[in-house]
C-alpha cells in the first residue's frame, strides 16, 4: 500500500468514526435537554452500545497498518502541516487506546456508573465515608491507568494528558502556583475594600421568556450562529456538537436570578462559536477538532467574562436589556456593571465569581494530584478540602455537600480534568492580551455591539488550526509568550482595582 | 451449538440491530423537529452511513448460520409462539434482505434520493415531463425489486409484502373494490343532501399555544404516555420511537384551523399508542414490533375517527375547549360535531374528510398496480388520475402540482405502501365493532372522559402480540372475520345518515 492510499483509509476511517461520535454527541444532547423521562435507561444501553463501536473503530489494527506506512514518510515530515498533525494526533490516539487492556478500560467505566451514582447518594445524605470506598477504588484504577499509558514524571502527567495533550504537571503547577501566589493577596485586597458593589438587583424578577429571548440575541451578536446552532433548556448547562454545522447550547433559567442563565449562556455560546470556528471541512480529522480543554475554555470564559462582563459590552446591551426587563429600568451602568462583578468568596465553585473561581479550581488540583501522586489519602480528603478552603478563601464548608462532595468529577473518575478550567482563564487572559495589542481599543468596539474583529482574530489565530499546535505551541505562536498568568492577574488587577478602588 | 444457544444468539443479534435503529429514528426524528438548518447536509451523511451498518448486520451470514439450527427445530414448531414468532419473522426479513442484489440496493436508494430532489421541483414547477424519467426508472428498479424477491401472481405482492407482511393484492384488490362500490353511491347521497355542516367555525382564531396545550392533554387523556413520549411542531406529522419508551409524535399549528393540528395530533398520538403497548421486554424482536402498516394505521385512524371525531368525546371536550379558545364559545356541540365531519370532494389526499379520504387511496392504489403490472405507462399517469378523480370523486384536478404531484411517496420507490392507509380504516372499523361487542356503549365511557376500557381491549387484543400473527390473522382472531369494509362502511352509514339526514 502507498503511503497516499494509507493515509486516505485513514482518513477515511477517522472521518466514519466520527459520524457516530456526533451521533453519540446527539443522543447525549437529546438526553439533557428532551428525553422523555421514562426513556434514560434504554438510552445508557443506546450510548454504551455506540461507545463500544466507536472504541471498536479507534483500536482496529488497521489503523496500525496504516500508521505503519506513514510514520516517518515524507507525508508526517512537518508535524504540524494538515497531514503531518492527521498522523501525529491518530498515532497518538490509537497508542492511548490500546495501551489499556480492555479489562481496566471495563472496570474504569462500570466503577464510573457506580461511583456517581454513589456520589448522589452520600452528597444526599452528606456522608463522605458512604463515598470513600469507591473513591479508593477509583483513585488506584486511574493510577493503573496511568501506569498503563505511561509517564516521565508522575502518574498525573499521563492523566492530564486526557485533557490536556502535551501538557505537564510541573508546567501547570508552575502556573497555578503563579497564579495563586498573586491572586490571593487581590482577593484579600477586595474582600477588605470597603466598596461593595451590589448583586441584589440581578435578583429582581426576570421572567423566564425574556431571558431566553436576551440571551439567545446577544449569542447571536457575538456570532454564533442559529443556522448552525440551537438554544435549550437543561440542568446543568453544555455544549454538545452533533456534526460539522450543529453546535448545540443550553442554559437554566431562574426567574430570580438573571445572570445564572445570561452568562451560562455567553459561555456556551463561546464554546459553540469555538466549535463553530473549527474548519467544517476537516471535521472528524484532528485538523477540524479542538485543540484541548484548556483552549476550549479559553474562548467560553473569554466571551463570558473578558467581553460579557466588561463595561463597554454592557454599554451597547444595557439600553436592551431595559426594553426587555422592567427590573432593570432605572439602573446605571456602574450599577450593572457593579452588579455582575460582585467578588465575594464563597463555597460552590460553579457559582463563584470571576477572580475567587481560579481558587476553587487550585484547591482540587492540588488534591487530586496529591491524590494520584500518593501523597494524600482519600480518608484524609475531607480535612484537606477544608484546610484549604480557610487558606485560599477563608472559609471553611459547614458540611460535605457543600464541600468536598460538591463535584461530579472525582467520583465519574475525572483526574486531570479541573486545572483545564484555570487554563482556560490563562489562555484567555493571553489571548486577549494579545488580540488587544494586534486589534488596538476592543472596547470602543463592543460598545458599538462590534464583535466581529474579536471573533475574527479568534477565528484566524486559533479556531482555524484545530490539533495542528498543542495548546502551549499556540499560546507562544498567538502571544509570544508561553503558558503564563501575568496578563489574565494584569487584566484582573486594572479592572478589580478600579472597582473596588483599591 | 445447540438450539438454545442459536436463538440466544440470534435474539442478541437483532437487539443490538434494534439500538442502531432506535438511533436512526432519534436522528430522524431529531432531523424533523429541531435540526439546525445547515446540519441537514451531513445529517444524510449520518443517516446513510447508521443505515448501511444496520444492513451489514441485518445481512451478516451468521444470522443465516443460526437460522440454520432453528428453523425445522421444536423451537420453531409453533410458528405463533414467542420463539416460532421470532424465527418466522427474522427468517423472512433475512430472505428478503440478503436477496436483493446490493447494486440494486443501491440503485434504489440512489434513485429514491433524486426521485425525490425531481419530484419537488416538478411539482414546484407543475410540470409532470419533469419527473416522468425518474418516475420510468423507479417502476422499472420497483419491478427488478419484486423479481428478485420473487412473488406468485404478480409483481405488486411482493412490494405490498414490504409494508403489509402476508397480505396479497388480489385480497387487497377485492377488499378495496368492496369499499368502493359501497363507498361512492354513499358520497353521492351526502353531496347531494341539502344539509350543509359548516367547518368556517374551525378558522377562527386558535391561539397556538392553547392549540398545544389543549392537544397534549386530549393526547394524555386517551392514554398517551407523555413520561415515555412528546409532542413536537413540525412540517409534516408523524411519530417516532427512539427506544421502547420513548415515542415522540408530532404535529404542526394554523392559528386559523382548529382541525389540523388536533386531529393529526390524536392520530400520531395513536400511532404512539400502539407502540407504547407493545410488549417493552421484547424491544428488537418481532413479538416487540409493529404487525404491518396496515394495523398500524387502524390503531391511529380509530382514536383520531372513531373516537375523535364522536359526538360523545365532544360531549366530554367541548366544554374544555370552551375554556381553552374564546373561538368555541357559545358553539353547540351539534355545530361543532358538523364542523369536524364535514364531508366535501377534495383535491388533495391528506386534508381530505373522513369519508372520501378512501377514494384518494383506492385511486392511488388501482394506478400504481397498474404501473407495476405494466397495463399503464408512466407518461400516461396524468390522464389516468384525472380519469379516476372525475369518476370516484366528481371533480378534475385543475394542475398536476394539486394531481397526481401531490403525494411523495412514487418519488421516493414506495410502491404499495398506499393501500395499507384505507386497510388502516377497515380494520379500525372491524376492530372498534369488536371492542363495541365485547365492552358495551363506547360513546357512554367517552363520554365521562373514560378512554381506558378501549384502551385496554386494544392493549391486549392488539397491541400485545407484536407481529405473532399477520395483520389478516389478527382480524380473524379478534374480530372474526378476515379483512372486510363491512364494518367501516356500516359505521360511516350510520354516522353520516344522520349528520346529513340520509
Amino acid at each position: 500500500m502507498s503511503t497516499t492510499a494509507a493515509y486516505e483509509s485513514l482518513c477515511n476511517h477517522a472521518r466514519e468514526t466520527a459520524k457516530l461520535a456526533s451521533i453519540m454527541g446527539l443522543l447525549e444532547w437529546d438526553e439533557r435537554t428532551k428525553m422523555p423521562t421514562a426513556a434514560g435507561e434504554y438510552r445508557a444501553e443506546q450510548i454504551s452500545f455506540l461507545a463500544g463501536e466507536i472504541h471498536k473503530r479507534q483500536t482496529t489494527p488497521q489503523i496500525a497498518g496504516w500508521l505503519d506506512e506513514l510514520v516517518g514518510s515524507p507525508l508526517a515530515a512537518d508535524s504540524h502541516s494538515v497531514e503531518g498533525t492527521v498522523i501525529r494526533q491518530l498515532k497518538r490516539q490509537y497508542d492511548k487506546k490500546t495501551k489499556l487492556p480492555q479489562a481496566l478500560v471495563e472496570e474504569l467505566s462500570r466503577t464510573s456508573v457506580l461511583g456517581q451514582q454513589m456520589w448522589v447518594e452520600a452528597r444526599k445524605a452528606d456522608d463522605f465515608a458512604k463515598f470513600q470506598p469507591l473513591l479508593e477504588k477509583t483513585i488506584e484504577l486511574k493510577r493503573q491507568e496511568a501506569a498503563a499509558i505511561g509517564y516521565k514524571v508522575t502518574p498525573y502527567d499521563a492523566l492530564l494528558d486526557d485533557y490536556e495533550p502535551g501538557a505537564t504537571t510541573a508546567e501547570v503547577a508552575a502556573a497555578l502556583g503563579g497564579l495563586r501566589d498573586a491572586l490571593t493577596p487581590l482577593v484579600e485586597q477586595i474582600v477588605g475594600s470597603s466598596r461593595k458593589p451590589d448583586s441584589e438587583l440581578l435578583k429582581r424578577d426576570f421572567p423566564v421568556d425574556a431571558q431566553e429571548a436576551f440571551g439567545k440575541a446577544a449569542s447571536a451578536a457575538i456570532g454564533f450562529d442559529f443556522n448552525a446552532g440551537r438554544l435549550d433548556t437543561t440542568d446543568h448547562p453544555f455544549c454538545a456538537g452533533a456534526g460539522p454545522h450543529d453546535q448545540r447550547i443550553t442554559t437554566r433559567y431562574n426567574i430570580n436570578d438573571f445572570s445564572d442563565a445570561f452568562f451560562s449562556t455567553l459561555h456556551e455560546a463561546g464554546h459553540g462559536l469555538y466549535e463553530q470556528g473549527l474548519p467544517a471541512d476537516q471535521f472528524g480529522l484532528p485538523t477540524g477538532e479542538a485543540c484541548s480543554l484548556g483552549i476550549h475554555e479559553s474562548q467560553s470564559r473569554m466571551w463570558e467574562n473578558q467581553v460579557g462582563r466588561s463595561r463597554a459590552f454592557w454599554e451597547h446591551f444595557l439600553p436592551k436589556g431595559q426594553q426587555q426587563f422592567a427590573a432593570l429600568k432605572g439602573v446605571s451602568l456602574d450599577q450593572l456593571y457593579g452588579a455582575i462583578n460582585e467578588v465575594r468568596p464563597s463555597l460552590i465553585r460553579v457559582d463563584a465569581d470571576e477572580v475567587t473561581y481560579n481558587l476553587h479550581v487550585l484547591i482540587r488540583f492540588e488534591l487530586e494530584r496529591a491524590l494520584i501522586e500518593n501523597d494524600l489519602q482519600a480518608k484524609d480528603l475531607p480535612a484537606a478540602w477544608n484546610e484549604k478552603y480557610q487558606k485560599y478563601l477563608g472559609i471553611t464548608p459547614p458540611n460535605f455537600a457543600d464541600g468536598v462532595l460538591q463535584d461530579v468529577h472525582w467520583s465519574a473518575g475525572l483526574f486531570g480534568y479541573f486545572p483545564t478550567y484555570s487554563l482556560g482563564n490563562l489562555y484567555a487572559g493571553q489571548f486577549y492580551a494579545a488580540a488587544t495589542k494586534e486589534l488596538g481599543d476592543l472596547p470602543a468596539a463592543f460598545r458599538k455591539g462590534e464583535f466581529q474583529p474579536l471573533l475574527a482574530w479568534l477565528r484566524k489565530n486559533i479556531h482555524a488550526h484545530g490539533q495542528r499546535f498543542s495548546a502551549g505551541e499556540l499560546a507562544l505562536n498567538v502571544t509570544g509568550q508561553p503558558l503564563s498568568h501575568g496578563p489574565w492577574i494584569e487584566q484582573m488587577r486594572a479592572k478589580y482595582g478600579e472597582l473596588y478602588g483599591l
